[in-house]
């Protein structure tokens, strides 16, 4: 059985309660809060579970095997390093940290500890998100040629990060799952649209050193809400609607051939032909993604392996938002993304 | 009566000829084509319109008032030149001309002949988008934020021109025509997915002096067809969708609402509020959209009038796809537009 | 604080519960289930709240002033008789009884005890049926012509009533609350599909005294899930997908225009216009509407009022059951439908 | 090259005079029209077309090998009869005749004289009703439980004719072919909403000898446009929207599994498990229905074979009609269908 405590029970906190609580082998010991009224929400419906204001009495608690951290973005990392050199593994929402500096230092620590450091990027564990990573692992698709979201609806602004911070997070994550390469440069745009406030709308597109482009369109203030992603290849195309109820990912065997011309003089005109075929909505599994990621943590706990969403997603993540925000200051102007963890641990 | 000659018989040449047949006080006199078999068609179908492989012919005929260019972008400039010098009036197939040195040139030629020159911009003579520009003129929507449109489908690769020359066209040319601002610098990224072909794919972001963004996001190789344009504005937000039968345009009375906080520490926190109203999804007459805009070009003719779509309006939209694809081959270093007309006027 | 005891924890009895717990005013003293889990479950979740294998423990406990019964739709009439003949008020699932005698004899009780008995006829207090019952009753729709709903999904098959007591009973209580007329007359088809269960796919006609006409369409063997009603009238046109998240109501200004002809001799030809103007969806509410139920209910008792779901409303919607379920037997054959209270008087 | 006349040049006649114009093999010899704007209509589009006033020019015409009837209802019996008796192959305009006896006596006559007599069922010509026909066919879809077609959308008014005529019909086309068996029975409603003209609304129960049960949904007055068939089966099911552009025909692995309790007390809980899989949007060939059916109709003639719509599919249609309206008239009662020929044969 093992033992975890959450820090943070606000927004997102009693979701990982109640699917820790639910997970086979694990069991929800202790949960801090810096607000009374939440506190006395979690003994209300959970008896059982200890609660206090102060997060370090969960981290220096040694029943407890695993932290828990779902605060405000900039507290991760003090939490989560306080969490590891106490010897506790750690699960850590998004974004795993509010630097890649930070985010480096988290997983220096944790593999010197030989500690789990997980970040909770949910989407990786959706039915939809795995089996679309299932159709580009496969080659069914055939080579990608484009990743392409849109996440908007109107609402929740965030005063301490910018929408990228909020929104992209997800399509990142969802797209490191997914695509077989990662970006190297980012190019990004956006606006604040209320005085002194991070920027509410932005558009980011991601540069690969492969023949593949990704775009990602975020935004707080549309009057209507989409959540759609459009993934282009050479054999089949992917649209994944998260609002649709029950085909949320639709395969299209669409697309162009190439054929040389019959006639040589012709030879713009007659390259491209179009095929236009089937269109197919593999059936996905209904499951709660959370509680599939729950269980792969404790797994990886039990296991010594490391997760899927590891800190290296963490941090990969982490550096396109940083490069992102840094592009969007400049109105678009590229910004390479750095690479492997060498900078890090010169400074851990 | 005003007798037009039409110079092309591809793609578009049909529909201007059967429009400006059917508007009141104009007649097609003759069309020009280099295929054969488009001028035999013509003949069948219209047995009193003289035919010609010469465009020349259609541009020295002194009975001939006025010009319809529908031909490759390459041939616009030169075409719609010696129309003007010849004393014709001058329709222009979208882009106005390959560069906006030559739509300058087109201008410069136009005003001192004190002829009309027109781009066919034909969006702009839409129902949805005249209704759209009527909200946005009466401040019905507010202060506007932005202006973010996705023009995606599967087809119709060029081969001389990128996508935003083919597609995004269109969106600049809506945006020229609702707006109550101008762009003043352009941040693109794109990328070509077959080898030795224009981008096939773009996203385009647009600033303003103003606190306005505009984002156009288009792609010839998209797994389904979009056509779906959102303006965020401070009272009320459009979502202009062209691939709806009945309600095209559809009015969302939501925003935020800015309130000081009632007390001064959590100053971030009490500022915004959501509103949401009623929706409304106003009528929009049933009229071809060509069919208002020959009506449109012949009145302004007879009236010696500037057109909605004036040679003024070309030249914007042609500065944008320049800067645009400037920027596109720089991974999104942003471009500034150039204003005014005055280095136009220095080369002609 | 009224003291209420829940009898029968399965599908609804859950939410009833919840509901009851946080309208103000009210208390869940006691909850009755013939499954000890279910009961444990209930102990869990509310550890204030007895629980009892015996329904009649809570019909005789004086402490409690209302009983609920959410029960299978067979011991409705004996629970809640039993219940009014202890002095309870009484709220009852829908549909009220099994049959429209038991229905009767409930109101008759009701009456005579002066207790409140109120069927549970969720949709009516939902934000959605209450603002197109505000449209009906204003005249803003003008005259009505027909009401036409579509219900149909994939599962929940029920082995003791058929498709038309399980689904149509919402689109009847929903019809009963928005319409101005009652039905005088039912035809209704269907058919099972599992040998030995009860039809699985109906579709319902009710006739009126007025010019209007009303078609239901239930069916649980659906590949796709729809909640869709058409509200046909001579000023404006409801359609209300309780599917649709933001916009569940729209209004259409559509419809025909009745002229005189000018040449008499064309005078079928020229009577009918067609009319198209706006689409309007009006804001909603945000509520839940079993917590708009249960505070209905607690006024109704405090204030010794009739609830707008009364045990009359109640009967209604069992009559054109009972009715359909003969004339489905029949292949449409139709069905005149009693009025008034008559017979169950003579039978209490 | 068969040379084909013509009779009636309103909304249908010009799409049958273009499609055989096109169609390879057959030449439009003559139109006829009782109207002389839509004669000279027909001369400016097709100068090598005669044009009469007189139907009986082109039935007496011995240069005409095949008559097309696109007139109203009423006189389709009598257009068709005297061109058979001329000895002319006959295409009739849905429905064949506006009574089951005149289309038995069409069915005699074309007999007795050797001749193609088919009925223009255009939908049976599309590709999704093909594949439909297909699927069900091949017993991909298992055995078919229920046809389920709701057709409404506000416009075109008819005088002469109910909903039933108008709109139902096409429906009970599709249905005659793709379904393996044929109705004997019909309960329909409806309802008039203009004094002194037909049923603007109507619905229509079909019951067959298998545990089949199938169900049509008509209207006039409908604020929105549908064009929706489920078709429920054992194995899989069909959705047709013929309003969707790309996927029109969605075939769903979705379905009922029945399978023996455990326990035999709980037979009638344990019997009915629920499957849900993958959808699949067959590809459509792009192809245009009426131009499919001309050149059947044309492959007829030349090799003496029976049309897919031939005058027994007209007959079992119009029988159906009939009787609908005879149910209609009295609220849903059920009327049997006649089968086979045997009365009509007496008759003529």
């Amino acid at each position: 059985m093992i033992k975890v405590g959450v820090i943070g029970y606000g927004y997102w906190g009693p979701n990982l309660v109640r699917n820790f609580m639910e997970a086979p082998g694990a069991e929800v010991a202790a949960v801090s809060d810096l607000n009374p009224a939440r506190l006395a929400a979690v003994r209300k419906r959970y008896p059982t579970v200890k609660t206090t204001a102060n997060a370090s009495d969960l981290i220096k608690d040694p029943q407890i095997d695993a932290i828990l951290v779902s605060t405000p973005v900039s507290t991760h990392f003090d939490l989560g390093m306080a969490a590891l050199r106490a010897g506790k593994h750690v699960l850590i929402e998004k974004p795993i940290a509010a630097s890649s500096e930070g985010a480096m230092r988290l997983l220096d620590e944790a593999e010197r500890r030989s500690r789990v450091v997980m970040v909770d990027h949910t989407f990786v564990y959706t039915s939809a998100v795995r089996k679309i990573r299932e159709l580009a692992a496969d080659s069914s698709l055939g080579e990608i040629y484009y990743y392409d979201s849109v996440r908007v609806n109107l609402g929740l602004f965030q005063h301490d990060v910018n929408v990228i911070w909020d929104l992209a997070v997800h399509d990142l994550s969802i797209m490191d799952f997914v695509l077989p390469v990662h970006p190297v440069a980012v190019s990004a745009t956006g606006m604040s649209h209320v005085a002194g406030r991070p920027e509410n709308i932005a558009f980011l597109t991601l540069f690969f050193d492969a023949n593949v482009i990704a775009h990602l369109h975020v935004n707080w203030l549309a009057p209507v809400k989409v959540r759609k992603t459009l993934i282009g290849a050479s054999q089949k195309m992917v649209v994944y609607d998260d609002l649709e109820t029950s085909e949320k990912v639709k395969v299209y065997d669409r697309g162009i051939t190439l054929n040389a011309p019959e006639d040589p003089e012709s030879v713009y005109r007659m390259m491209i032909g179009y095929r236009t075929g089937d269109m197919w909505a593999p059936r996905l599994e209904v499951t709660e993604a959370l509680l599939v990621e729950a269980s792969h943590f404790l797994d990886c706990i039990q296991k010594q392996e490391r997760p899927v969403t590891d800190g290296e997603a963490g941090l990969r993540v982490v550096r396109i938002l940083e490069a992102a925000t840094e592009s969007m200051a400049n109105r678009g102007r590229p910004v390479e993304l750095a690479k492997g963890r060498v900078t890090a641990w010169s400074h851990s």
